[in-house]
């Protein structure tokens, strides 16, 4: 079956962000064919991250407009450019905003997921050849973390698709393709959190109900939610958290000693996931236990932001990290979470709250924002 | 053979602090014998170490005046008190400002070397009781760090004592006390280098030798000294350095991007070894590799100093780390130091710059802080 499409460029529906802090804008563009190396992906659905969210916002240093947004999709290859052959028309596939390309440095390293091969040009919004192929009546529309699932069809390259199986509800893995990864990554990958192991997560959005999830695979002990919105212990319960703690209960204590003391110490392992709040990945460092606590921090803070503690909190054993994508490599790693899923093991319909289609799209970053949407999925076509 | 002291109060001469930022003053001092659990010891040498310089400088939050300081140090068990088993009269014995109780929490984790059995009142400046051993015409002087080293007699906690062999020349061994195993267990408890990586050690004082040590010790590959006082650059070649960064070569830039471009992309591992100095703490983390290096805090900083950095240097993979006494348990691993020593496997002479009395014990601490002496001996008889 050759797409119709084949070697044309298509004129399709995308959300565009013209502008920083402005709404997306659902438009006509052009998405040219993939050029060598390239994959050119029909999206089928997608969903909204807060990453999105801060990069539209402006506070992204390496946020260029106008450009098509989104980083958590699922979709069917229309077509591919020449050379590439792990992936055909007509496969479904997530792409991925962490390629891997298993020939660079960090690929062969085996100690990261960090793939770099293409990380220059991702971060500019080209393509590896340095251009776009988005378009929207002759202007340049830029790509996004090398993904752009906001648009109908977006391109990308072939190092950044992982294939899955074509029996995946794309409806349900497009999730797969962020938020869900990384929380269970950042446990099982990063972490490497063990049986019994006391854990502490502030912030029970997508990422933190995640690490929950990886929490409780991994038959983790005690699993401490933390949030300001209690809303959110009703699913952190059903994912697997056995202890509720709302900083708004302590307005006199400092969240970590609350912790500290409530766990005899600390906990083995803190996962800040509050998406972006400085002072939390410190809550979250300073609630680890003395000697051996481990503190990941997975959430993206705006640009300029720092983090800070005192250097006895190091000196005194803990231990502070980070993780991008939960350390999973994506084409190796993601056709097993589909497998996960599939066989039941692994929760991914309990994120989806709401459902739109591509042009409410802006009602799902609200929505999200507003804290009383997890996911929203949005339906392409 | 039975101390002549037995059951009795000792006097003798020790460097006593009675207030912060004055000089040590000798003075003839009582020490009670020891109580139950505990050890009195004949201090035959002691160093001076950068921590204690820092207690009697007024910044250390648990500094207690007037106090007895030392924690580098040797001597030889002259009685010991009710239920100890472990040592006798006349057994070397290493002090131990870590101690190792081996039953509790921390101890039993197998995780860390930061036993807290008596950390309570250790870090009040008494014994384990509450009480203190020291006195001088019955006021009383407190311990510090458990050891007190600058006195010919302490009383230290069983647990606080590492036995070594007696054929131990006490005027070397007396530096395992502290900088030796502080720096070389940094690299292979903490950080854990394997052959050929690329280590960078911040400051060449006897904690950055010690690194430095280590780092050749487990084969390391580039071992990277940096330092602002190339005189230093000489001994660090000796303990295995190949290359000698000074930042002030660098007037315009980072050194931690100085770093990162000399080695394509930063260091597997780097030892903070500035004596405190958070800047450079920072510069540490920031020139290793993304996507898996790791630095190691290692000297500690003023009381309410931070450490700072962008949380995108950890979520890319970089990993912030302490070390304290260089994740050695003192009685197991320190005899096996002194036998490295012996063995001529583990440098120690090549720190040895001066030798005192105990009288000119202030001359050793001002030669230390102004960067010509690396370890100054002193002879407390």
């Amino acid at each position: 079956m050759v797409s119709e499409f084949q070697g044309k460029t298509i004129t399709c529906l995308a959300a565009v962000a013209w502008k920083a802090a402005e709404p997306l804008k659902i438009e006509q563009i052009q998405v040219a064919p993939p050029k060598a190396g390239e994959v050119r992906v029909k999206i089928i659905n997608t969903s909204v991250c807060h990453t999105d969210a801060y990069t539209l916002s402006g506070g992204d240093p390496e946020g260029v407009f106008p450009s098509i947004l989104g980083h958590e999709g699922a979709g069917i290859v229309e077509s591919v450019g020449e050379g590439v052959t792990s992936v055909s028309e007509g496969d479904y596939v997530i792409p991925l905003y962490t390629p891997e390309c298993r020939e660079c440095k960090f690929c062969k390293s085996g100690k990261t997921n960090l793939c770099q091969k293409i990380r220059a040009t991702q971060g500019k919004g080209l393509m590896p050849d340095g251009t776009s192929r988005f378009s929207s009546n002759g202007q340049t529309i830029y790509h996004y973390m090398g993904t752009s699932t906001f648009s109908q069809y977006t391109v990308v390259a072939e190092i950044s698709v992982a294939k899955i199986d074509k029996s995946a509800p794309l409806d349900k893995v497009c999730l797969l393709g962020c938020g869900i990864p990384t929380g269970f990554g950042a446990v099982t990958n990063t972490a490497k959190v063990q049986k019994g192991d006391t854990v502490a997560v502030f912030g029970c959005g997508a990422i933190g109900l995640s690490v929950i999830q990886g929490a409780k695979f991994v038959e983790a002990g005690n699993i401490i939610a933390v949030d300001i919105n209690p809303e959110k212990f009703k699913l952190a319960k059903e994912f697997g958290a056995t202890t509720f703690v709302n900083p708004l209960d302590y307005p006199n204590k400092a969240i970590q000693d609350v912790i500290v003391e409530m766990t005899d110490g600390g906990v083995d392992f803190s996962f800040e996931c509050s998406g972006g709040n400085t002072k939390i990945m410190r809550a979250a460092l300073e609630c680890c236990h003395k000697g051996w606590g481990e503190s990941v921090i997975i959430s993206v803070a705006n640009g300029q932001d720092e983090i800070s503690t005192r250097p006895f909190q190091l000196v005194t054993g803990r231990v502070w990290r980070g993780s991008a994508f939960g350390g999973v490599k994506g084409r190796t790693e993601i056709p097993n979470y589909v497998k996960m899923y599939q066989d039941g093991v692994l929760k991914i319909d309990e994120f989806i709250t709401h459902h739109f289609n591509l042009e409410d799209i802006n009602t799902g970053f609200k929505l999200q924002h507003d804290g009383v949407c997890i996911r929203p999925v949005i339906q392409m076509f």
